[in-house]
């Protein structure tokens, strides 16, 4: 690739609109690959087939209840005090077919789903009869059709059941099992390369020494990954320019896509922006998104590459705001944010022209940002349950005024 | 045990409230057990140890920023057009400390994260000065503290991050890893031994032979069950009493507790609920709730058995109404079901004393019923996407009125 330096300057000293950076991630996707799977192992994955139905469902006219197959006019009138006198001629357990044709004064005990014999056209459940051997007494009239699912009551052989984007999630992967299918197209979930940058990382311990941090990333990210229903590939790197660029290609070479985090500061060179420049083509760098400026993103050996800051809580952000419904769109699912209305519970500034996510916390109808804020302050994502987000177009609400809230719940797949 | 004959009565021809129901399946729920996972396991696991902090967070007075570490008092009052002059003493990456004690006149090179040298009181931005090998001009003024994190400032060594019960999702992790744990106490995944009961039951297949109807509450189940976070152990058993039996007993020994599907009919003996009563005590056995009536729920070698109806749609209700709640509980998460109110968009007719789980569309403000209704019409739950729920005390609502929902979504975990 070639460097365009006006795009330097564009991108290093100007901040991209959120609206914008979304466009460009959007465009810059690989198509989602499929793969056929067994209903066992579909569970929240996202279909890329039509599913149509391969059968009749029910197959066949079926008994809804346990008790008598009968012809519904021979009851008309009875009651418990007038009961009609019927023939058992026949029992068909659950499984079972009656090879008996039905005929006037006869009755056929049978299960629930059992096939309603030939010459019947209504049950009568087991509760309003007395039987002694092969004799049965009716006590209430039935009407034809009581008591049976007809053919095809739920689907017919044909019927479009789901079409492709759809989560399967149980009642998806029943009516597809229903339709006659043993397996199905899904599209295949994303392998994502991650890597988290950073000399002075180090994994958990309760000694730290010198310039030690710990590593929270590699545990908020591998989570954030496999939450988005995607496959992460997880790595540390320190920062120096030649092991990152040899990560780099390792990981993008094994995964769909790249997630890093970390050397990612927007005024001058930073490690893991210039490798990405070296070796593809960086297309945002930098975006009024706050917390969250330092993101950048580019395409590297036709792949695309997330890079995220190195503060937990800005990369979260990131994650929430660019990643996630990308990896979802990755694998055929278009989803947009599922933003809510509350009120205000104190007076909220922000910026014009920066888009703010504020943590945050749902009291009822209302809604009160925490008050600490630092974009390293891990806490303020575990003590809030929301976001107040603030329209670059807003410099800020009054208490009392209405604003949009995203729940992290809303986020879950 | 000893079958008591009054209980059969009451279980058989009185049906239980649904509030009933889940007061006894809520104090017939075995203890959860706990094991120590790694954090890279722990992803919605649901935590069963106070996690105190083993460390402050940061670990030191950190930089924020990629900068200079300073004195902010030789800043006061200086500008781009009157810059102060400083020489440049020590440079500290990422994961290294200085060893210089930063005098007057003088600014160490700093990388984000780094811990602020002895001496120094204030990071500034790198975009704010103009740097010349060792001489740094300063073109702004800070103020003490600024571009740096005080060691604490997110938590102290002591402090309660979380408390038990809480599900770990990736902010929750991301802290727990802060605070210096490699690995948790969480709850254990039930095990939840699965049998779908039916003779008539087969794999899914496009040509269907007699009585056969394809077992899609295999895959419904176990995917609910899945989406439980417990661990599904599936079987099929066709309705003989000694094989059910056999299969009870079986699952019971390898699981924490069992779902059963079909066999539950109230009005008579039926083969599920017969070997439950024979093997231990039938507490529940039919519940005021449509669809999902036959609902049965018995305690047997001290574990807890669901048994649902076979009706995939009632089964997935009775799953919604009163299994999930249970298998949470069973490690460690208390979560009522999460209501939300909307206007009818018609008459929703119901029956006093029963608690109707109506198959519904959300549309904006509003919510529409739909118009299928049988609890063997699957395709019901795949068009819907809440329930409207009519409790015991309603005979129905009008149009326009508010009515209580339950959107599926917020059924996740």
């Amino acid at each position: 690739m070639t460097w365009n330096q006006e795009k330097i300057y564009m991108f290093l000293y100007e901040l991209m609109p959120v609206r914008e950076a979304k466009k460009i991630l959007k465009s810059n996707l690989n198509p989602a690959k499929t793969e056929i799977k067994n209903l066992e192992q579909i569970n929240r994955r996202v279909l890329s087939q039509e599913v149509v139905s391969l059968i009749d469902a029910p197959p066949f006219d079926r008994s809804a209840m346990d008790g008598y197959a009968l012809q519904a006019e021979e009851t008309f009138g009875h009651s418990e005090e007038n009961p009609v006198h019927l023939n058992i001629v026949d029992r068909i357990g659950a499984g079972e077919v009656s090879s008996v044709d039905l005929k006037e004064g006869e009755a056929i005990q049978i299960a629930t789903g059992a096939p309603l014999p030939s010459g019947a056209n209504a049950v009568v459940m087991e509760e309003y009869t007395q039987s002694h051997q092969v004799h049965l007494e009716v006590e209430t009239a039935v009407i034809p059709g009581e008591n049976v699912s007809p053919a095809g009551e739920d689907f017919k052989t044909g019927d479009l059941i789901l079409s492709p984007g759809r989560v399967l999630n149980p009642p998806e992967i029943g009516i597809v099992a229903s339709a006659g299918y043993g397996e199905v197209e899904v599209y295949k979930k994303p392998r994502v390369g991650v890597m988290v940058t950073g000399s002075e990382l180090v994994m958990p311990k309760s000694q730290l020494e010198g310039a030690e941090i710990i590593n929270s990333n590699h545990f908020t990210l591998k989570s954030l990954v496999e939450s988005a229903l995607a496959v992460p590939d997880m790595t540390h790197c320190v920062d120096d320019h030649e092991l990152v660029r040899k990560e780099f290609l390792r990981l993008l070479k094994n995964n769909d896509c790249l997630l890093t985090t970390g050397g990612t500061a927007i005024s001058k060179g930073d490690v893991v922006v210039d490798v990405a420049d070296e070796l593809g083509e960086v297309l945002i760098h930098g975006v009024t998104l706050r917390p969250g400026k330092p993101f950048a993103f580019a395409v590297v050996e036709d792949k695309p590459v997330f890079m995220l800051s190195g503060f937990p809580v800005a990369a979260m952000v990131q994650f929430d705001v660019f990643v996630r419904e990308n990896l979802l769109r990755m694998q055929g699912l278009e989803r947009e944010l599922n933003f809510t209305t509350k009120i205000a519970a104190r007076k909220i500034p922000s910026t014009l022209g920066r888009t703010d996510y504020i943590r945050a916390r749902i009291e009822g109808e209302k809604v009160r940002p925490l008050k600490i804020k630092g974009s390293g302050i891990i806490r303020s994502m575990v003590d809030s349950d929301c976001y107040i987000v603030m329209e670059e177009n807003l410099e800020g609400v009054d208490s009392g005024e209405k604003c949009k809230v995203l729940p992290y719940h809303s986020l879950q797949v």
